[in-house]
């Protein structure tokens, strides 16, 4: 921690501050600069809020941090070394990490019904995809739209992944819920509204299936890592990061401002596995497939597309969902990207 | 709803869609523009998504909205009069709306220890506050910041309720925590994060606390109005709205913005009463008299202002709290202004 | 400065690196922290850009600027003691500062035609305004949109301003028309989309009348004063600040969010005196009124208030205009609040 | 237009209204919905405000408008046909458009002496580059940082031209020098600053040579049509759209949020040729690569890309910039994703 004085400090007030760091343990060490003088602040300080270290005297201007606040997510915690997620599915282990294959996730944004979501899990499938999505329980905007089916939904995801073979992947909002979604889910979502839900990020990190942690809509690349290490330091390394578009100051085209930037910064900060959502991230399937072939050129190490055996008449998100036979085809220009960065298998899933 | 189709759609497509919309139980009314057209739909649409309405065909360029998403949260749907909240507290029931003075809920960011929260109390309320507030579940950033004391600040808080016969304000984060909030607190406060945790937004609705909402930190107006629908469909009509600072590009000076548009905005779209925190909405305890001063000035209901016996000890948010001393004399400016705007009494409280 | 090294970072590296600033003619001071190296640079800083000196060595991590970028905009520049900026106009002198009554700037977004603003500028001049607003170039996001009058609109200000005595403030957008506009105008208005219009910064920047500077739509404070100190740094000490609002993910229910916030903000920072415009801060009429009022709560110098006589025929801005009716009555509530902060005369203007 | 009446509001009003809207030329279409009346305004409306014919009465609640604010850059203009910009070089003329190989500039973000810009264009060319880019007159946030050499800049940004065959893209800033920077260049850029200076957008647009528009740092998908609409309504049909990012909530790690999804949102919207410029995108060297890889998948018609012959020396923009040999490399990687979406050429240019 860097600590700035103001102009004009009293050196008796400096002579303060010091000793005050030194009571807490901090060896702080003077600079007399030109107009300021600053004090940097030697030994542990990860644990400290700057802003509360400001509050030690009015004199004090500002309190740099120099050290990241977030500890296992960083790519130094594991010297370097990216991790990888591995996910045990009814066709075998999949592996999510930039060592890896691209993999891709794709379902419905709701579990409307038996029928559907086996058919859109077998389609899905056939076309490349390693994993389902589909949501038992919804977050709404509005208490009047449909909220999902909830517990009953859990058990045609269930059927789905027994017809397909395909991973699972549905969202938590309620810790209560938590222990009947993690016997179906292979992979637990934490939705960008829960991304700072503190009491769910501890709970899921306090079991053992992998967790998806989407990007809330005005989180900082900080707040996600953050959020990051709640799971982390609740004793759960599997976590995949999962970006799905930001809030910003235009929402006409758009729902959201899909940030593609986060895979370089990403790379540089963490070891974490990333994971792209440009349903989210655009809210409109026309705008889906140039933003999926872009992440796989950006790095991505796996993509979440919607995807509805009927669109219109879809109860949640149809706008942005792919039809089956669009979503064919997007795979098709996929494969020919995830090629091209030397990151795709037909078949990457052992059967 | 306006269904607006794109230039040049060929007039079977017109007559399909229309076909369609009757077969939910709307009537289409077409209207031919020079280059566009258009259908009103008429009927029962409070329920439909546009976005939804949109994938019913590739010729329908945009759907917009005619009415307003909420409903019970609406100032239409109590034809125009304002609601209150009240609440019992020790003191007597102290009224929340616009129709009566203001209220000041003031005390820790999160309660510490039995005297420094018993001491808050008793200054606070010697100054004229009629709530305090006290963390003992607390939201933060970092897994590795004090998390509150929990369950066992909860009777420290029974305590200084006991002292002071002030009402208690605390937050709730988790559904499982909710029975035993609802024992100690008089009015039940969902957090900025937790704003669109629709769990919890169900089970305080389903509870009989008034519920302080607080705008989360990239909600939308309607966002907002939509997170309180939640708590009033689901049976409880006493929310108040809190607004404590947007995210915006600049962070430099300020933690949040403070948006005090809200006042006349939300005078105009709903019945329930307003709060402003210019504690969170600056985060800087030397910004906070004059952004309490002007909320007064521009029409708010209810303040809510961080105290800390020690702000330089706070266990959190100690850089936004104001000393005790600080908020004596607050109160007297607020009292100045409050007189001015005629919503002041200087014992709001029947003891 | 505070440069701050890498984890890790190789004893050569640290010592390559101070050497280099040696050559710049700094000293750095070097700090070793528990996993950090971090390297004070004392000497003359405030010219360097810090993202430039984090180029020296891959090894750097970041550099942090402990000086404030602007020098002569600070109050420290002036020992703490803030600025007043006197008018010429026909009544007489206005001062416009923090130790001075507020001042009201008042009129139609355009002029539209001799009748229309000299009668304007009567009404608002007998409700107690002080300076007249009206634009002669106008920036409209369409081309196809009145552009304003031009030069032949300047005329019709000078006319206003010799029947009502007022002083003139109008924009200029185009260096070409500097010289005509400073021959009316009492005081140039840079509007919010030239804020960072260099070319026009310096040049009204190097002229007598004083320069209203609005802060961009997108400005963080930092850029705003930095705006300003373009100004300062080419001879004019004459600027006075104003905020119009600020483009936020939430647009509609207001055209921008007012951030009344910068008040003490910008007390702590500046020396320079502030205005509000709350018309272009809502875009709503309705709106205007308690924004304008809780602007002087919050310690505002000055307002600009749009009033049109009649704004549903106004050639712009029309829909955060007030009437000359509602003008008035907005007058006698300023002048409640002015009085209660003790910055009011009935007369402000010695004739 | 659709203008939406409020719940209750009288008969006779919607009739005043009605008849208001004949006397200006349109036929309002009534349609009565369950809870609103609203009216379809038939005829003319491209040049009329929504805020503006809301003001004609206050039982008005909203007007909505049908048609998009543009109109000569809209894609519908051209009946759906792409327009290309033909560029005249020394190597000969380059096209720049979604039916022709992707174009990429490169360069310095400022000129500082001959060798520097000479060299730089040489190697750039000899990597591939179709483009220079170099800047002369310099918008910076510091009065007191490096503003370009001006117009001595011109004559070293000829010499580079006429020693590598190479186009000139250089940036104005004040309607007074575009006569001497168009001798020079052979595009001519408003930077992301001056995108909403009208006065320039006119005057670039009263010439011949191509302009090369960036988008605001806060401006939408419209404002930028809007400001491109002001060119080409002036008379100059050849205006490339630049993405540079856009300012949202986080700028830790990038300056900016490169906002790739303006691909396939322009290309529904407008039929003019689009450049991506991730070195202003994201602020950082490290980040470029990918970002510039991921346009090209994305479907981009052009890149801008910095480089600096030693970006640790570089007068401005250092850290964003590539060295010489990156950017080899990078034209290597380029050249992949190039041929990979059948848009790349070894030699892009006719001799």
């Amino acid at each position: 921690m860097i600590v700035v004085m103001k102009v004009g400090s009293p050196e008796a007030e400096i002579e303060y501050v010091s000793k005050e760091f030194q009571s807490w343990g901090l060896s702080p060490e003077k600079i007399v600069g030109k107009h300021k003088v600053v004090l940097g602040l030697v030994g542990e300080t990860a644990g400290l809020d700057p802003l509360q270290l400001q509050e030690i005297s009015p004199w004090i201007e500002d309190v740099l941090r120099v050290e990241q606040p977030f500890k296992r997510a960083s790519l130094q915690y594991r010297q370097g070394e990216y991790s990888e997620v591995a996910v045990a599915t009814p066709n075998g282990v999949v592996m999510v990490g930039k060592h890896h294959p691209i993999t891709v996730v794709a379902g419905p944004c709701s579990v409307e019904n038996e029928a559907m979501i086996v058919e859109t899990a077998k389609r899905v499938k056939a076309a490349g995809a390693h994993f389902l999505r589909g949501g038992a329980y919804k977050p709404r905007t509005s208490p009047y739209a449909f909220q999902g089916h909830g517990e009953s939904a859990l058990e045609l995801l269930a059927a789905a992944r027994e017809a397909s073979g395909l991973g699972i992947i549905t969202e938590v909002m309620d810790t209560a819920d938590l222990d009947k979604i993690a016997e179906v889910a292979d992979v637990i979502q934490i939705g960008a509204r829960n991304m700072q839900n503190f009491s769910l990020l501890k709970k899921v990190g306090a079991q053992d299936k992998p967790v998806l942690l989407k990007r809330g809509m005005a989180a900082t690349i900080d707040d996600w890592l953050m959020a990051a290490e709640y799971v982390l330091a609740a004793g759960n390394p599997n976590v995949i990061l999962c970006e799905r578009g930001i809030r910003t100051f235009d929402q006409k085209y758009t729902r959201n401002t899909l940030d593609l930037s986060v895979l370089p910064v990403l790379r540089n900060l963490t070891h974490l596995p990333i994971m792209i959502d440009p349903s989210h991230g655009t809210g409109k399937s026309d705008y889906v497939p140039s933003m999926a072939i872009a992440s796989i050129a950006a790095g991505t190490d796996s993509l979440m597309i919607e995807v509805h055996p009927n669109p219109a008449k879809a109860m949640s998100d149809g706008p942005q969902s792919l039809t089956p036979e669009r979503f064919d085809r997007l795979m098709q220009e996929l494969s020919v990207m995830g090629k091209t960065v030397g990151r795709w298998t037909e078949m990457a899933v052992a059967v």
